[in-house]
This record gives structure tokens, sequence and C-alpha cells, in this order.
């Protein structure tokens, strides 16, 4: 073992891992799409590290500003004033198209759902808040309280007025459903949807969260209808409508941010991830202009050590910056088409490809036993026998670098890829892809 | 009303505040204990900041670690093993002392004390949670359940199972009490504790937390007795003791960890701030051997896009090694008995100062309108004129910064104030008292 993975190991402890059984690449170089290890192996880095890396690696613009910023001022606490605060808070803010919205800034992205939780119930001075199954907001108390998936089982028991909800994953839908089209598929989960908030009280419910495209758990984009339906059934109901753009937001789905693609506004939005890349953390909250200026004459009771802090700002203003200097909306449209087409073809050309999704360099490819039945590769919660370590290991020694979650690949490249790098390395997912069809 | 300023306002929201009573500072240089406002005016920064930029502002060798890291690999996710994360880790786990122990990085101290109670409590399989009032663990869900002072009612309804106890504070102990020296007071404290225990059931309760030093509380020191009390009852019932250093650990109160003081170890203690003076986010948890070790073969129920982020892990290398490079633990032994001798001078000579508590260079000043009575000079939880941002702003006047809580002033200088700034700054806080003491 190397001296770096050996300190690593004996010292470190690694996220949602029995530590025995981590054994971790020892990374010693990145650039671009790729990364290398201490041995010189080259990876491409298939998933934007996890999905916040936008830009790729060693981007020269975004580390300039942090180089700056770090020799002039790399930390005043949140109550000062300070240009690059300033700055990233407006490219923020003007990012969402709130008119007179403001950003709360925070560390990271569960972060920004615990101060948006906050917010929601002080605003409104009601309690419930409404959230998906299937979704991931983060591993704190409140952000695992809004999830939908195991991962808040570590967060159990939560706190009152924390209510589960189902959304749109057509593919999975109860096996009564007869879905002619996308609009049907809404509907069918829009009535689900104010069933229960009729039957938790409307009047009790502060906000409906949502996943502008669910990300962790496989991408799941729900039909236009759906999110214009949830802000329908929140303007009828006084209820906010809250979308956490962590992993969606910034571009990934073609769009600066994924409601963008839908048609509707949310109250407030979440974020993280790709404002800074992830080259120095920060995340947020930003909120419409009613639910700002709320604060002006009430306090807000959020508060933290690190709120906006300097380094995070420096970056996430030269981040947004770039996006658009890179012309990144523009750019993408050709690798998301190509990215569309080769993943369409798997449905036809793999047998172990249930389905899969696809939006901006935003996809999830879905492994089933069997196309008819859409038995999941992997059961849902478990993988005993390392099924899905094992595809993911043999991507790996090809150089193809991802994670999976339950039974589906992430397929989310950082949006600088060109097409060629992105065929070269779809290429390599299509044999590895043979093998799994193989063993199923 | 200046560019940078008008843009702040516009864009962004402050912690704890209703925005329209905000009008920050714009702060545009600092070097070591100062800051200068764009008008040029000078401040001392009397209170670190959030009592975080422990070696002041500017510190040449961590911003260069910065910048390196920054120009090599900003990040990698925390799956990944890295040169600066092994390094940090180390450094980490060897200052605490804690032989065979780990760290889980997170961005933040609310962060570090989040994943803290889903370890204690994976750990002992008990839900209860002990912790103290006064005392401060941040603002997130969990983080905020600890937490036993107004902030927290942000937080509420919290979840099942967090319970709090009080903790000693002689000054303010019940009138009965009749203490004839410091071993009374902890002998009072560990009585009610037991009988909490005992009430609550200890086959239930997982971990008690303190802050081992109360920070933004008033720099409330137990007596020594109470800490290896709390460590007794805790070996005596099967509970952890978790520690929470966020604010007084890094040489605030002259040692690495303020548990170091006390001659106990907690099982684990949570940190952020000084760790890389605030430079760019991180925290963590360190934990002694036996909990490590249980994570060896069960999988960790924690995990953030950032844990062990590479900026924070090289600033808080660079950090740890600059607080032995400049012998922070032997300098500051002089500035803290002349912080010691000047503020135990107050309370003779100041009829408003009721009690100053001091350890290293965290302190506090406790203002009184009355020493017999002792009744506080704003009443707890409220300032309905004003009075402690009066107090502030005569201190800001004249170049003195720092913050208050409650009734009390926070005085906690960089560790590398010199005896000369550090008298220059308390004969303005001299002066300022004195108005005081006409104003009650
Ligand atoms: C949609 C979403 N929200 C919140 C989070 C939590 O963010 P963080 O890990 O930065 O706390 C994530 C992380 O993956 C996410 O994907
Ligand atoms: C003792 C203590 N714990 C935890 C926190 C929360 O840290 P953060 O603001 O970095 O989340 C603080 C912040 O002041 C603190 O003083």
């Amino acid at each position: 073992m190397s001296a770096i993975k050996e300190k690593d190991k004996k010292y470190n402890l690694h996220s949602w891992s029995a530590q025995n059984k981590v054994d971790p690449i020892v990374v010693t170089k990145a650039e671009g799409l790729y990364f290398w290890d201490e041995n010189g192996k080259k990876y491409a880095d298939m998933s934007s590290q996890l999905v916040n890396s936008n830009l790729g690696h060693g981007n020269k613009a975004i580390i300039d500003a942090i180089v700056e910023q770090a020799q002039k001022i790399p930390f005043m606490g949140p109550a000062f004033a300070m240009d690059c605060r300033a700055d990233a808070a407006e490219a923020v803010v003007e990012a969402t198209g709130f008119k007179g919205g403001k950003v709360f800034f925070t560390n990271a992205g569960a972060e920004a759902n615990e101060n948006a939780i906050k917010i929601a119930r002080q605003y409104t001075g009601k309690l419930k808040i409404f959230s998906q199954y299937r979704c991931y907001h983060g591993s704190s108390a409140g952000a695992g309280m809004l999830t939908g998936e195991p991962r808040h089982f570590f967060n159990e028991p939560g706190g009152p007025g924390f209510v589960k909800y189902d959304g749109p994953y057509a593919y999975r839908a109860p096996k009564a459903c007869k879905f002619e089209n996308e609009d049907d598929v809404a509907d069918f989960y829009l009535e689900l949807l104010e069933n229960q908030i009729l039957y938790e009280g409307p009047e009790q419910i502060a906000a409906i969260w949502l996943e502008s495209v669910v990300g962790s758990n496989g991408v799941l984009i729900a039909p236009v209808k759906w999110y214009q339906g949830v802000r329908a059934l929140c303007d009828k109901y006084d209820i906010l409508m809250v979308a956490d753009e962590v992993m969606a937001g910034w571009y990934r789905t073609g769009k600066c941010f994924a409601f963008m693609n839908f048609g509707y506004e949310p109250d407030m939005i979440t974020f993280a991830k790709g404002c800074t890349c992830g080259y120095v953390p920060l995340g947020g909250v930003v909120m419409q202009e009613k639910i700002a200026k709320f604060f002006d004459e009430t306090s807000m009771g959020c508060g933290l050590t690190y709120s906006a802090h300097p380094m995070g700002c420096a970056a996430a203003a030269a981040t947004i910056a770039e996006y658009k200097n890179e012309d990144i909306e523009n750019k993408m449209k050709v690798t998301s088409k190509v990215l569309a087409d080769i993943l369409d073809g798997y449905v036809e050309s793999h047998a172990s490809v249930g389905e899969v999704r696809h939006i901006g360099l935003f996809s999830a490819i879905e492994l089933v036993k069997d196309k008819e039945t859409r038995e999941p590769l992997v059961p849902f919660g478990k993988d005993p026998e390392g099924i899905m370590p094992k595809i993911l290991g043999m991507l790996k020694a090809d150089g193809f670098w991802t994670y999976s979650h339950e039974n589906m690949i992430v397929v989310c490249p950082p949006l600088t890829i060109t097409e060629e790098e992105l065929r070269e390395q779809m290429a390599i997912m299509d044999k590895v892809l043979d093998s799994v069809d193989q063993m199923i």
C-alpha cells in the first residue's frame, strides 16, 4: 500500500462506508475530463465527481479567482460586506431570474436545505413540509428528514411535520396505471398529491419540496405538466414550492437551472455543487422577493460562521462568469444530443438496459434482469452479491470513472466534454454493458 | 451608500438579522490583528471574527498552502485518497492525542455536531442525547436540537430524544446554593446531572454533549471537578462524552484543545473554526479508537459532498503546522496573563462589570446593573433599548471590533496579538466601560 493510502486509511473515515471495505484511489493529478492515480493510470471523470465539477478539473479562471481572493482576504465574518460577497450574490440571484430575490449563502447543499426549511416555516408560520420519495436532500438532521431514500434512516426518528409523497417515475408506476402519454403520468401523480395535501391539511403545509430533476436516485425527469401542476397546487393552497437545484442546477440539464426547462418558477431554490464546481464549498438558498422582503423587518433565524464565505463567493462569481464565457449552454447542445442518441440506442442493443433517462448531460442507465418484468438488476436498497460494484469495477478498469445508485449507473460528465471524448468513453460503457447482458 | 454596500444589501441576506437593520462595514483590507473599511478606517479584530481567526488575518503560510492546493487539485470527491487529505487527518488526530483515533471531516461546526449525533446513535444504538443550557452547537436541525439557548427556537419543534441539563455557572447559580469553593459548584451540578440521567434512563442515553468551555454564551469555564465528574458519570453509565471544541479548540484556551486544561478525555470531539482559522471552511469529528473501529465493518451513516475537501484539508494542515511554528502555546502565556490581569482589574474598577471570565485568550465581560443583585444589564433574551449595540458602537467608534451576547462582551483577539497591541485595545475597553458605569 502506498504511504498516502496507508495514512488515509489510518486517520480518515470515508462517507457511507464500512472502512475496511474502502480501497481509495490515490489521486495525484486532475485536468479537464481526466484524473490520474499515483501509478499514472488515467481515468475519465464521467460523473463529474459527485455531479459537481461541471467545468471539469483545473479550470484556470476559477483557480485564479480563488488564488486572488486568498491573497487578498480569505475570510471575514458574515456580518461584513465585501466585493466578492456582493458580486457572488448578484451573480447567483441574477442567474435565477428571480426579480427582487435575495440569497442566503451556506457551505453546501444539505445546509442550503436546512436553512430553506427554517425560512419556509418562519415565513409561512406553518409546520408541515412535503418532500418526495427517492429524493436526496442531504444527510444532516433537517435535510435528512426531507430525504426520501434509505440514507435518511440514519436521521430517524426525525422531527414532526415531515410528510413524504410519491413523485413521477413512470417506469416504475403502480401496475394498475395505464398511461397513454406524459400528461397521463403527471395527472396520476398530481391527483395523489392533491389528495395528500387535503388529508394533511393545506393550512398546515409550509412548503412542497422537490428535486427539480431527481438526481442521485437516477435522473428521474418528470413531465412538464407535473412541475406546472405542483406550482398550481401550491398557488391554490398557499404553499411554498421549493426546488432543490443542488445537483440539477448550474447547466447540468442544459439550462442554468433545471426548473427553466419546465416553464414554472419555484418560490425558493437551494443550490450548491456546480455554483463553484466544488473548488471551494458554497451553497445557498435563493428566494423570491416576497420572502426576501419578509425579512426586512423580521429577524431571520438562520446563521452560520461561514455564511457567504469570501473564498466560496470568489469561486462562485468566477464559475458563473466562466459558464457564460465558455458558452456552456450552447456548447453542450451538441454533446447532449450525442449522449441522448447513444443512450437511447442502448435500450435497443442491450438486454440489461431497462430504461435510460437524460436531460442535458445529466443521465442514468437503469439496469434490469428482465425487460418485460422490469425486475431491477439488484433489489431496492441492497446488493448482497456486489453486482453494481462489479460493473463499476469493469468500467474503472477501462478508465471510465463513475458511481452507481441502486440498479442505476450515473453518466454525468463535465459539461466541457468534447464529442470525441464522449464517444470514446461511451464505447467503453457499451462494451461493459455487453458483459452485463451476459450476466443476466 | 457605497456601491459594494448597496449591492450587498440588494442581494445578500445576513445571518440572524432583520435586513433593514443591517448596516455592514465594507471591508477592503485585513492584516494581522487589523482590518480596514472602504474609507480607510482601521479596526482591531478583538473577537477574531467569530472566534475563528486565531492566527489573525493574512497569515502567509496558510495562504500559500491554499494557493498551492488550488493550483494542484482544488477538488476531488471524498471517496479518493489524496496527500492533503491524509496529512490533515493525521495532523488533526495527532493534535487530539486520541491513540488510534480517526476523523470524519465536514464543512464546519454545525455539520460536525450533526455527524457526531449520528455516530453516537449508531455506535451506541441508543436514542437520547443530553446537552447543556446556554451551549451553542450550530443552527441546522440536529445541531439546533443540541443548542440550549434562544437561537434553537427556530429549530423547534425538534426531534425526540434531545434532553437539556443545567451546567455550571456559579455566578448565576440558584440562590439557595451556598458554595465555598469550585468543588462545591461542581458537586451541585453533578448531583443534578446524575439525577437527570437516572430519571431519563441511563440505558437510553447515547451521549452527553458539552462545550468544553462554553463560548458564545459568555466563556463559562467549569471547575475541573465538573469535567472529570461528567467523564466519571459517562463511564459509570456507559454513555459517550462528546466535547464541542468548535470555538474553544485550537489553542484558544492556551492548550490545543480546551479539554486538555481539565485532565479528562472525551470520546469524541467536534471542531471547526480555528483548524483553518476560517480561511477555508472545514470542520469535523474526531473519535476514539473504539468508535473508529466500530466502523471497520459497519457502514457509517454519514456523508457529504465536501467531506475532507482538499482546500480545507490543505488549509488545516498548514494552520496546525503554523500553530507549532509560531509556538503559539508558549507565546500566548504572556498575553493571556496580561489579559487576565486587566480583566480582573475591571471587576474592581467598574461598577457595571459583574464578572469577568477568561482562559487563555478566550474571555467575556458580564455587565450588570447592580453588583449586589447581579441584575444583568439587559434581560435574558432581549435588549429592547439596544443597550448592547450602543456599547459595541462606542467600542467600534474607537476602532475596537467585537460582538456581544446577552449582557456579555466577548474579548477573543487573535492568539498572535502582542502585549502592546492588547494593552492599547484594552485601554479603549476601559474607557468605554467608564461610560457604561455612567449609564447604570
Ligand atoms: C439534490 C441534492 N440536494 C442536496 C444534496 C446535499 O448536498 P451536500 O452533500 O453538499 O450537503 C445533494 C448531494 O448530493 C443533492 O444531490
Ligand atoms: C461551540 C460551537 N459549536 C458549533 C458552532 C457552529 O459552527 P458553524 O457556525 O461553523 O456551523 C459554533 C459556532 O459559533 C460554536 O461556537
